[in-house]
Parts: structure tokens; C-alpha cells; sequence
């Protein structure tokens, strides 16, 4: 495995070589995986993290789902009202007291709800905590409570707060007519209602290089017919034109398949509503590119009041390009 | 329609070409509808959006105005007591108990205000909860109230923290003299109390080209006389002077009008008080295009203290330019 | 005051020319005002500003004094309670009632305390509402109180997070030797614990033109010996050099005030702490340059330990330069 | 200490030098201190600072780790609490009434019981204000309690927000092979769950230059094979070729030593997962310099599904290079 040190490895530049995205030029012979996933995520595991970082109690609160984040919430609320009912039961039978003490089926119950009550700061004061225990550890949940509600608060906006830009991908690329050649082309569009503006484009090829013997992943930039857009209101079409100049050159699907190729995307712009710097990317194996095809035109005719408009569930739709 | 795939339009770039500000070369002959409204937002909708987004509550929380934000607020509060008391109701008539019971005019009245001062935290305790079925509502009304002032607290920071530059722009551009020729004008105020700097304009020229048989939509920069500022503390007139080199250069209303024209300006900027990069944008069609007009001074005389002042309210002002 | 309009003011840009740095090129002969506060706020007044603007609540909250900021909330908190209290009155004398009532001097007293045991959420008990007016009341105080939590609590963040740099520069700016010749030279310091990384200067020299008839202020940009630092651990002396290539060349005090010089330094840097872009800028009239004076050593020795240290208090101490 | 003055220290700047980072040219003799700390924090003081800052209280309350944060909560809860039961002792005995009184062993643990309700806003009931003293306490401490809640809530969301990146480098750097001379490497990762992305690495040398006369640290870039990666998914080694362009060409350890070498790195990127800029540092002396040693492979063999990992807890594991 010595040639997975990256020192080992030398590398050249040539004018379009990108050297390095940052996955290495480790070719792995066991496997054939995609260095990026179509979602963006990286195909790729580190262990050894400490276990602090490896848990991320934060990262999964700002990352999971709302639906996960809420089920969590849930059981964390359960789970400390559980905790002080346990304890007020170890302060005695008379640490809760009150009118409302014989409708609360038990002692348990009892302190659960009183717990609830003190916890979420309500105090009907239908139960009240008596004696010198109870008390203490009623002040110190009265401040769990304080601080719970920041957490949560800080937890809610955080997650707001964070920039996703729902750029969404077509499926599949495709190579097209274009001018009197041929082009990769991969069609995007924003998904969000947020306006997107002043959107950069980077493509790039990766592919295994076996011509030096030992087999190296090697990077390569494809140009871009158009790399950036100012506004993006409608779809955006990346177009590589396939020129003599492209790595694509003369390539066809067995040879991008054998060369175990990947075509990297990567979008970055900014949300006109939060004014944040957005990042996007996907990746195309060679069994995700259409040949000789064409994207559909999703544009629909202006309406009534003369408004263009575009179908983006019809992103995907591709047709023969005779 | 095939003319509206992208692909199927060639661009030849020029010295000044843009190629695309993002709204394609397409052009719909049905109508002359603007691309890009005065307040900056796209004439253009997009259909398809999954539903989760089309309704988007939390873009429309964020961009709602204030009266509409407050509205709907007092809404879903009156619905979600609404919601518990019912649920309270569906407890029994014994669930709701207490000395203040009596002088809250029936039962479901009852259920209403103990919501209240559950879902508030405030539980006076002149009704409180009697029974396991209400003591279970109660719980999870009570962490229902934790969310709520969490999700109002979030979304109220969300609101104040989004980046808006309340840049004013004069309601028509102006062709008037400059130097020993002409130079197309447009008049732009800070309409915020925050301090705006180091700001960058871009004016682009849209245009119909019917000259290659189909008609194309084309975009062209235009140079700016001073393309950026290091303040905005007063009013800055954006200056294009219409020389030989210039896309403008002899064409004259009935023209613009005739290649459905439109001039397009970005405005980027750093928020001094917020450090947040800020964009507005507007445009203008040839009849928001006076001819031979000058804007007006809108300087005031230096007060008593010596002090400069403008009057933005007076900024759209011209007068005919002899 | 036709030539205060920007259009009918001709510019020749020189190879340091700056054009215009957003003052204009408008001279007012009526007074010699400063364009720029030693602090770094802009000495004009913008007037006819929307109303809504002018007073704009918002922007005084955040950049408010502390000490201001808390006087407000408690002047609200009180006028809310009074508010209320006078609601409560109108609702007649059985409004208010329970076992705490007979304490509290008068009905309108109990009014108030009823209405702060409401707003703040805590719900003694020892009164409490009672017929439907009094209920309706607090049930909307319920919300105002849930409402008023979430906007403090939303100004309190936007205040925290707001980016502000606290660099002090030297309350003078001094001419003195440099290499074989003199140097403009000021010195900063970063004045929060905070650290500053990546600092760029950019130093202008503002002054009136009168050589073409009609004065106009022109504006240069002053080359400096390094513009740039990565680190900002200690205090930083900005030094121009006084060459024959620099708009200072061979002039002198004298020379200064009859121009109406005025010289501005910018600064842009980025808060470690928050990763954010912060600015600074201050400026410089004649009278406020010491000729032939030089910054004294502020480097105190090295401790015992070895850490060097600077003293910030003595940031504009100086010293004649011999 | 007259050379400790910048402006006294004429620099010439080379191809490759970098004039100054930030810590100025001045060489103390009588401490061989490290510029920047292997933890990224600089090695000077600032003293001087007005108090405020000195102290300042927001910085440290972002920057405490969490259980000094937490441990600070508690005090300053407990602390306000006794405060108010003090202040409520000074409203007389009779100042809080209430069947749960009995219960709470003296009339200072009812006062600072009453406190702990009426700032957590709870309100049981079993106590509560009587008499006009104790009522307008209450009123204060109400208030108290929700800017308390408002404050709390704004720092943990400061807190949250506050971007870290938690790249770690390799305790040691090392000389090792590279192509047919040798370079200096460094290796990192990140030790964190965020995707990192668009790394900037700048690698800086600083020495003391004693040619002349008075000694002067001087600081010179180091160019890098590669300088910036695109994505982080895995650790990256950045490498310095040292080539006979090199400033560390020729140099061995004694050269290093006796000039008071540095080895200074910078690392800018953007954390995807917060779209913040996030900037790390570190530097190694001499004698965390390895010669003729090479780091470890800590790839680990794909998995059975063909996802590659790799070690993180081995980043600092080198081995000789024969």
C-alpha cells in the first residue's frame, strides 16, 4: 500500500490539469466506487476522530431531519422529566404537596407532572415542593429549564440559519449536438424559492491513468462553453464543448467505463435572500451519460400576461437527438 | 419551440458581449414583457417545485412583511389553544378544576384559558389539571409552548438578520450631456440609516438581434464612467457615456424600443453595520428612458455646523438639459 | 450650485488617481468641514428619508449604547405593564381577584402586578383573571409577553452578532525620516481581544484643485510601503513614503491647509473569532500631522518567560524626531 | 530598544519575501520565543487595554470551554437569587406570604425560594409578594428574569454560530523524499464531522537575518507543489520542494537553529456545512522538524462496499525514509 502516500506519487501539470481535488491520486484496484456521491456527499470514511467529534451531538442537531430533530426533542423532554420525578421521589413522600396531589394516580406521577410543571415553568401550584430537598432540586431544575429553552431556541435558529442552496442536478448528462460538434451537457435548476445569484460553474474529469505503469488517478478541468450566470431564474445548461482540445476527445463510453471516469460539478453562488455563499456539486459515472441525446425544452408559452415560465419536475426529461 | 433549448443557440462572444445574464437567448414573441421588475425580482415563475417548496412557510415567514408576519402569528396562536381546548374538552368535565373555574362561562370558555396559561407558561393555577388524560395533554402542551417560543424567537432573529440594502433608485434613467458628448444616467440613494461601502455597479444592455434571421436575445456590458465607491454616503449617479465604442451608440427611442431593449443594473455592496454583502438590482425599458433631461441637485447648502446634507426624497427630480 | 451636480464635473484619471472615493467632487466654499470623523462616521446628513426610516426602531436597537439600550426596555416594560393595567381597569372591579388582592393598594396596583405576573409568564396565582373581558386581556398579554421575549431575545443576538473592530490609530499622524528621506506615517492597534487577521490598508489624500478655474476636490491614492499584514498580534505603523512620485511631494503645512487636505485610511481585516469582514477608517486633517516627529517605542521587554508584549495605552505617544 | 521601531528597519523585498506577517522585524535577544503557537494562538501580550476589554466579559463567555461556560451560569444563577433574597429580607416579614412558607426552614431560604420562582418565572403559588416593597422586587426581578433569558439564549446561539475548524495538523513535520530531491511536508485533517472545502494553505519561513549588522527577522513565502485543494474529504500533506530556489535550500538542523527558524502555516477554507470562512494556523521550530522521515500511509483498505477511510488518530505516525 506504499503508493497510497501522496508524497510517493509524483505528479505534472499540464495546462488543464488540475492536479489534485482533494481525493488523492490513490487508485484503489479493490473497488471501482465514485469518489462523489449524485448528492454531493463524499464517497469516503474517517475514523480515529475522537469520540467527542465522532457522537457530534451539535452536527446531528443542525444535520438530521426535522422530523428526527423533533423525535429527539421529544425523548429528551421525557427523559429529564423522567429523571426529576425519579428525584423529588428520592426527597419523600411529603416533598410534593397540594390540592391537585390526589387527582395525580400516585407518587410518581405526582412528581413527574410537577416536574413538567417546574420544568416548562407553568406552576399552577395545584403541587407544590415542600421541605428543604425538594426545594433544592426544584431551583436547580427551574434553571435546567432556562437553559433548555436557550438551547432549543439557539438549536431552532441555527438550523434556520444554515445555507442550503436546493440546486437540483438532472439525473443523467448528456452528449449532445453543439455547434458542428458534440458537447457534455448536464442540466440544474433551483429547486428553493430563494433567488440564487452570480453562480460559477467548475467541471472536472477525473479518470485512472495506467499509461506509467503504476495505475494513478489523474484530474482535468473541462472547459465551459459559459462557466458563470449573473441571475438564475430559470435552468441552467452546462455545456463542455468536446473539441480536440477536451480530454474527452475521442472518448467513448468503453473508454471512459475502462478508465473508470467521473465527471465532477461543482456549483458555488450566492443566496439573495440571506446573502450567504452557497456551495452545490454532484458527479456523473460513465453509466450516467446519455450519448447522441438531448435535454427537452421545459419552457412552457407565456401566459396571459405575457410571463415566461419553466417546468423544473422536467428536468430530467431528455429526447434522441436525431 | 426547439429555439428555446439553449443548446440550440450559438454565441458569438465579442470584445463587451456578456453572453447571458442567466435569462437565455429565448426570445418569446407573444409578448415584451421586461425581464427584470423595478424592485429587482425575475419576470419569470417556475412551475414543478415539489410541494414542500412551493408553499416554502419558511421563505414566506422571512420575506412576509411585518403585518402579515404579526397576523398570521396571532392566527396560529388562536388555532393551537383552540386545538388544546378541544382536546381538554375530549378529558372529561372534571379534567379542568379550580376556584376560577366558576367565572369563565362554560366549559369550553374553561378549556380555552387554562390552554392559555398552560401553552404561555404563565398557570396561575386558578384552574388546573385534574386526571391523567388532561395531566398528558398538559405535558405535551407544555412542550409545545417550549417550541413555540423557540420557533417565534428563531424566526423574529432570522427576520432581522437578513441582509436588505434599501437602495433607492431614481424611477427613470436620464440621457443626459457629459463632456463633449452624452452619457446615459441613473440616480441611486442609500434609503437606510446603514452605512453602505465599497460599492460595485454593473450595467448590462439587453437586446433583440433579429439580424441572423431568428431572433436572439443578447446582453452587452456597459462601461461605467466610475464603477465603484469606496462610500455611499450621498447620492451616486451611475454614468455610461454613449461614445463610438458604446452598444447605445446611435440608436435613439423608436430603436431601443424597436429591439425591445432593456438596460439591466446590479448593485453589490458591503453593509457597514452588519458586515453582510447586500445586491439590489433594477432595470429599465426605453419609455423609463428620458432624453435629453439632467437629473437635478438635490445638495443642500452646508448648515450653520458646515455640515452637507441631500434630500433623497427628491432624487427621481430632472429638469430638461438645454 | 449647478457644479455640485456629479455629471457636470469632468474627471481625468492619472495613474493614482482615485476618481472619487463617494464624497464627490462637489466643493463647498461656505465651510472646510472634514469629509470623515476620527471615528470613522461620514460628515454629511441625509434628509427625506421615509418616515418609517428616519426613526427606523431597528437600526437605533443595534447600534445603541448598552446603557441606552437597557433604559429603553425598562421605559417599554413599564409602559406595556401600565398599558395593561389600564386594559384591566376598563374590565371593571371584580377584573382582578384572589387572596393576594387585598395587599396591593388600590385596584389600579393590582392592575399593574397582575399584568407583570402575566407579561413575564410567572402566574402566582395569588391573583388571578376573571369574567371574559379580564380573560380575553390576558389571554392577548399572554402573547405579547411571548412576543416581547422573542424580540428581545432576537436584539440581544443582533447586537452580539454584530461584526464590530475595535482598531485604534494614533489621534495624530506624523512625518517622519524613512530610509533616505521622510515617510507619512500612523500607527494602529487592535484595541479587543479579538484577533485581526489578514489586514489591507488603502490610504487616500483628498484635496482641492483649484488649477482648472472652478475648484473641485480631487482625490489620490498614497502607495504604501506595505499595504498588507497576515497577522495583527501587535500594533501596526502604516507608512507612506514621501517620494517624488507620491501627491505629497514637496508640499508642506502651509500647502496642506490651503488645499483642504484631508487624508483617509480604510482598513478591511477579518475577526478570527467570528469569521467575519471587518472595516475600520479614520482621517487626518493638517492640523493634525506633526512635522518631523516620530512614534516612540511601545514594545515593552520581553518577560521572564520570554513573551514580548506591547503597550496599547501608549499607542500615540511620540517623540521629536532628531 | 531604538531598533525596535518599524519604521528605523529598512526592508528590501525579494522575489519571495514577504516582508512581514504581522510580528514586526524586530529581534528580541533575550528570549528565542516562537512567533505563533502549534495551537494557532500568537505568542505576545497586548496590555493597556482600557478595562472594559481587559475583562471583556462577551469574548470570554464565547470562548470558555463549556463547562467553565456552564460552571459561570450556575455562580451568576445562585448569585442572583441570593441577591433578591436579600432584597425581599429588606421588605419586612411579611413580604412573602403563602401556606407553602412553613415548609422552607427560615425566612431567608423563603426569600431566596420566592427569588428562584419569580426569576424562572415558575409562579407555584405556594409563596407569594405581599405588600408594595416586596410587589415592585417582584416587578424587577420579573424583568431580570427575562433579559436573563434573552441573554443566555443570545450567547448559546453565539456560541453555536462561532465558526471553528478543527484541522489537525501533524505535531511534527518532516524532511522526506520528493521526486528527486526532498521537500518539506506537513500533514492534516480535519477533525471535525463538516465537510471542509476550497483549502488555501500558504506556508511562510521566518528567520533572523544577522548579515547586516544588527540582527532583523526576515520572512520568506515557501512555494508549494500544491497549494490549494478543492474538497477535504481526506488528509492532505502539503508539500515545499526544497529546490535550489528554495530559502531553506542547504540549511540543516544546526542552520535552522542558530537562525531562529519558523516554519509559519496558514490555512483558509469555507466549512460547507455553515457556509462560514474558517481559518486555521500552526508552526513548528527546528526541533519539531524530522529529517529523512516520512509519514505513514493511514489509508486503510477499502471496505467490503469499496469505500476507502482513513485513520485519523495515525496523522502524526512517520516512519524513516531509507
Amino acid at each position: 500500500m506504499e503508493t497510497m502516500n501522496y508524497a510517493a506519487v509524483p505528479t505534472a501539470k499540464g495546462p488543464e490539469e488540475k492536479g489534485d481535488l482533494g481525493f488523492g491520486a490513490v487508485v484503489s484496484t479493490a473497488s471501482r466506487k465514485r469518489l462523489l456521491n449524485p448528492d454531493g456527499s463524499f464517497n469516503v470514511r474517517r475514523v480515529g476522530l475522537p469520540w467527542s467529534e465522532a457522537v457530534s451531538l451539535y452536527h446531528s442537531a443542525l444535520t438530521a431531519r426535522w422530523t428526527a430533530f423533533f423525535s429527539w426533542v421529544v425523548l429528551i423532554y421525557l427523559g429529564i422529566n423522567l429523571f426529576f420525578a425519579a428525584t423529588y421521589m428520592l426527597c419523600g413522600d411529603a416533598a410534593i404537596v397540594g390540592t391537585g396531589a390526589t387527582s395525580m394516580g400516585g407518587p410518581f406521577a405526582r412528581a413527574f407532572f410537577f416536574s413538567v410543571e417546574t420544568f416548562a415553568t407553568i406552576g399552577y401550584g395545584n403541587i407544590s415542593p415542600a421541605g428543604m430537598p425538594a426545594l433544592f432540586v426544584m431551583t436547580f431544575e427551574a434553571l435546567v429549564g432556562v437553559l433548555a429553552q436557550a438551547l432549543i431556541t439557539g438549536l431552532f435558529f441555527a438550523r434556520f440559519a444554515r445555507p442550503t442552496a436546493a440546486i437540483t442536478f438532472s439525473k443523467r448528462a448528456v452528449i449532445a449536438p453543439f455547434r458542428d460538434g458534440s458537447a457534455l451537457m448536464i442540466r440544474m435548476a433551483n429547486g428553493r424559492k430563494n433567488e440564487l445569484i452570480e453562480l460559477k460553474a467548475s467541471l472536472s474529469f477525473s479518470y485512472v491513468d495506467a499509461s506509467g505503469g503504476v495505475p494513478v488517478r489523474r484530474y482535468r478541468a473541462l472547459a465551459l462553453d459559459r462557466a458563470e450566470v449573473t441571475f438564475f431564474p430559470l435552468a441552467w445548461t452546462i455545456v463542455h464543448p468536446i473539441t480536440p482540445a477536451s480530454p474527452l476527445w475521442a472518448l467513448d463510453a468503453a473508454a471512459l467505463h475502462e478508465k473508470d471516469a467521473e465527471i465532477l460539478l461543482l456549483i458555488t453562488g450566492t443566496d439573495d435572500t440571506f446573502a450567504t455563499t452557497v456551495h452545490a456539486r454532484t458527479s456523473y459515472k460513465p453509466d450516467e451519460l446519455d450519448w447522441d441525446t438531448k435535454f427537452t425544452n421545459i419552457f412552457l408559452p407565456p401566459n396571459a400576461a405575457g410571463v415566461m415560465s419553466l417546468d423544473i419536475s422536467r428536468l430530467d426529461e431528455t429526447q434522441p437527438a436525431k
